[in-house]
């Protein structure tokens, strides 16, 4: 590919023009790459559960038929995102080739998955899926896929077994950001830190990030009795234990306060609706609020915020920090109560 | 009213018990106060305009029948909130009472405007709305209002109008919040800030504060040539104007940097859906997105960063941030440039 090429990927956008790779219908996936790309040697997709879900079901359960389907996205589309839910997932694979001009740090032989969307990742698949099942969203495959300049993508450790890792790579946005909000927290001696959801895989990478960005005192939230035990076994994760409906404001911040807040820090987890007054009114005035769930309304968070006259900065939690897969794989190495969670829920 | 009472009001929250009294369906109105209450003598509500609107059409817009509903509603649940739009709006009168222990500094007959909803202001209307027609959203009244310590009231100013002044503290929250994150901005000699929406109230306001806070630059985005013929004659109040559809990010992006970006603060003002992404591509790695709008889609701003390796720290925009409407004031006051704008949009 001779084109000039554009760190977005925009110079992959066949239609419509102009739009980000996100947005496009159809990318030209030409396994040829750009001075600042690189190719991957894809072995596995692993599909966004709701897109699955609705490819099982639109095809009745047929496996031949679902593998069919993605077989046809993928030709048509250059990119794994299916049209009626607009989701994705990520893949792993092998580096293949790697433009001289490519910012990624990344060199030919090494495993690899990608932290961008398959939505945007241009991919041929070239063995039909013949070792697919179509039985779960796990696709073994063989294709390549390209990243751009500024694609991400981790090296898989050595020392992890993959799904382990790519469980942690899929929330380590969450613990990243906690860890320099934390961080950046002032006064000394370190800020009260609650966790919504804190025994959640996004949210129990969060509470040790916020132990070691030295919060003073982290609390963990969960809704019910199961989530509590599984926390406290988890020793040192957390200082205090709080069983709460995170959708009770009212309920929520009294149990907060009681076990040592209101937060200076709270870091929301929980993927239920109607979290946003809770977590506002349990955290203290010029404290900050971190919205990760992806079922967080906007506007439930600003009129909530403006009703209650809490004068709280509320993040968004953004899914990229630099750095954030290799902090969460170390958070997982370093912290045996975070990767005892975690494996307990990998099975 | 001897009962104990709650900075948040939740004392007199009557059904269902336990949550906030925004989200009620019934306050207890009475006008007695506790010690830490405020009563209003209201004059004049202003009904949020998609309240108004559902009212007028549910009653084939007939005005006694909307009267009847207002009066209706009031009555039922003890505050104004529209049970269909689940809206409120803002009222204005007189302080009547104080209490001993209430924290707002407010004395008894200062003219002010609540700066909560009305979906959270216990409200008695004791004059069966005689001298509103049903024509408008304005709504003369005579009645009594509550503010709980937690409240927010701002005291009418004598030497701006009150529709002025109103317009200006309906969307005060966006210039504090801009001003503080501008001021905040390090190092020197100050960010470059571009504001889309900038010729609007809440967008002329924010280019307004980032100039008064030491911007080094404010570029003002505006959709089409209307808008920038009008922040044109604003003279001073942006450095650069540029046109571009907000919605389309390469666009946009583009635009902000050929106009002296990409900017450290993007400020979103644009009330229209899909301007998350050209709001984070036109901003610099490590800067600022303050979303504003309430069309803000908290997925697409999340995914979008994610997407595009943007490490860029996106606020939602509270509506609260202390002393929000005195800046603004004074911020009309001192800038005519901005009070030009708002009186032309007045009319």
């Amino acid at each position: 590919m001779t084109l000039a090429s554009s760190p977005l990927g925009l110079h992959r956008v066949v239609e419509p023009p102009g739009v980000l790779p996100q947005a496009a219908w159809r990318l030209d996936p030409s396994p040829e790459i750009a001075a600042d790309e690189v190719r991957i040697r894809v072995d596995r997709l692993n599909l966004d559960a709701a897109s699955y879900r609705q490819l099982r079901e639109a095809h009745g359960g047929d496996s031949d038929k679902v593998r069919a389907a993605v077989l046809d996205i993928v030709a048509t589309r250059g990119k794994m995102q299916n049209p009626v839910t607009g989701s994705g997932g990520m893949l792993t694979g092998t580096v293949d080739a790697v433009g001289p001009a490519s910012p990624l740090g990344l060199t030919p032989g090494q495993r690899v998955a990608t932290l961008v969307s398959l939505t945007l990742t241009p991919l041929v698949i070239t063995d039909g899926l013949a070792r697919w099942d179509g039985e779960s969203e796990q696709v073994p495959c063989d294709g390549t896929a390209i990243l751009f300049a500024r694609s991400i993508a981790a090296v898989l450790p050595d020392d992890l077994r993959p799904e382990l890792a790519l469980a942690v790579m899929d929330v380590c946005g969450a613990p990243a950001l906690t860890q320099r909000v934390v961080a950046g927290h002032t006064p000394a001696p370190g800020p009260v830190v609650a966790v919504l959801g804190a025994a959640g895989k996004s949210g129990s990478l969060s509470a040790a990030a916020a132990r070691a960005a030295a919060a003073a005192r982290v609390i963990g939230v969960v809704p019910h009795e199961g989530e509590a035990a599984l926390l406290r076994e988890a020793q040192g994760l957390v200082d205090a234990v709080v069983i709460a409906d995170a959708r009770d404001p009212v309920v929520l911040a009294d149990a907060v306060v009681a076990a040592g807040g209101p937060a200076d820090v709270t870091v929301v987890c929980v993927d239920a609706p109607g979290c946003e007054g809770g977590a506002i009114l349990g955290t203290k005035q010029g404290g900050t609020v971190i919205f990760f769930s992806m079922a967080t309304s906007f506007s439930g968070a600003a009129l909530g915020a403006e009703g209650m006259a809490a004068d709280v900065t509320m993040l968004i939690g953004n899914g990229y920090v630099p750095g954030h897969a290799n902090l969460a794989l170390q958070l997982v190495r370093e912290n045996t109560a975070v990767r005892a969670l975690f494996e307990r829920r990998l099975g």
